[in-house]
């Protein structure tokens, strides 16, 4: 279902007329599913999801050192610092609950920092598209899982992760790139289409990490992040 | 004066007696200047102090990264939000003077980032002392520079780069790396003294740049600057 095509190498080609890729999902077929019978554990939650934020914060400060110009470095360096504030604000979660964060993220940080490096791309073209695509659905992804958190953990977490600026900003420096140089567009969207497989792989382990029960079938909330990323694609341009 | 010898494949070899280095200063021997004769041009000042935080948050960015565990991980991270947020408050004083802060960095980029370069080390524990000799001696002088500035000015940019916190973070790692590693300190001692040139020099540019007149006499300052430095590698334990 998904391509894990990517050739960096490939050459300017004119785009195909027809067929006209149509994307994967249609947002209408999507069922909702109930997350709160999911009840995450919130000590593995919050400890995979900071050090996911450490992972963002990471990628983009590799993104404001490799930035083309300062203005680039600035718009990033304010993302990074949502990030890192993200990372904070989730630590000082576990804290409350009275566990060493660096103790519960430890587990999650091989997989994690594999995840990063597969994610980061070959220049910085790639590097964005891929804070932007995977931050993007797994962000998404944590919001609801939270659902199924105590009501106050929830209403926190939903709080610390819903900040989207520093989305805006990374879409706000694609959409220059890509409208700036041609060659990017065939490139950045194979490149995107390959982030989604690992990008759900993350997302299938935070349900196993926080949850005792196995959901029965969370393929229609996969169904919605990939409509979201499909969405997230067409903004810039990119044929998901 | 300065030593650049640095031998990073030295092997351990006994500490001598005697003869024992004596610190180069004696802080008695400093003659104080009066910095706000130096006036310098709030512009440019903030210019090249807004773009060195950037390196500042660079080079930690660097070092959370590639930290050897996830505690050290957390503290280096509250330290690059620090420099981060420094490097955003000096920009929005650039804005707030109605100048694009982009283009008032350019200039100090290319100089800065090959500053940055030759101190982040060849290690993790290199870059550190890079960050902690370089970041603590070039925050000094920016606040004895901003005795110069307009009355109001000089209170928030005192304010902005007085907050040391994330000196201390970095210290207590390299106190802890110290003790953990006896053949860290005579390395150490070496590239600590080796920084102290390129740092001066970048110190020597911010005067040129912030001021019209040439300075008489910086002299007595850098050897102030050289005292303090003294004093932060003592705490580490290492010979000046």
């Amino acid at each position: 279902m998904l391509s894990y095509v990517v050739n960096r190498s490939m050459s300017r080609r004119p785009r195909p007329e027809t067929p006209r890729l149509r994307p994967r999902v249609a947002p209408t077929d999507l069922t909702r599913i109930d997350f709160t019978e999911f009840t995450p554990e919130p000590v593995p939650f919050l400890g995979q999801a900071a050090y996911l934020q450490l992972e963002v914060f990471e990628n983009l400060a590799k993104a404001v050192a490799t930035a083309p110009d300062l203005s680039a470095k600035e718009g990033l360096s304010a993302a990074a610092g949502v990030a890192l504030r993200k990372h904070h604000e989730l630590i000082a979660e576990l804290r409350r609950l009275e566990v060493e964060p660096a103790d519960v993220m430890a587990p999650f940080a091989p997989a994690l920092d594999r995840f990063r490096q597969a994610t980061s791309g070959a220049d910085w073209y790639e590097l964005l598209l891929g804070i932007h695509i995977t931050s993007g659905m797994l962000d998404d992804y944590f919001i609801r899982l939270a659902e199924g958190l105590p009501h106050d953990l929830r209403q926190r977490v939903r709080a610390i992760l819903g900040e989207s600026r520093s989305a805006q900003v990374i879409e706000d420096a694609l959409v220059q790139a890509i409208a700036a140089d041609h060659t990017l567009d065939d490139r950045l969207a194979l490149w995107g289409r390959s982030l989604v497989g690992d990008t759900l792989l993350i997302a299938r382990s935070a349900i196993r990490a926080g949850s005792g029960d196995q959901p029965a079938d969370v393929e229609p909330v996969f169904t919605e992040l990939i409509a979201s990323h499909t969405r997230r694609m067409d903004v810039l341009g990119l044929t998901a």
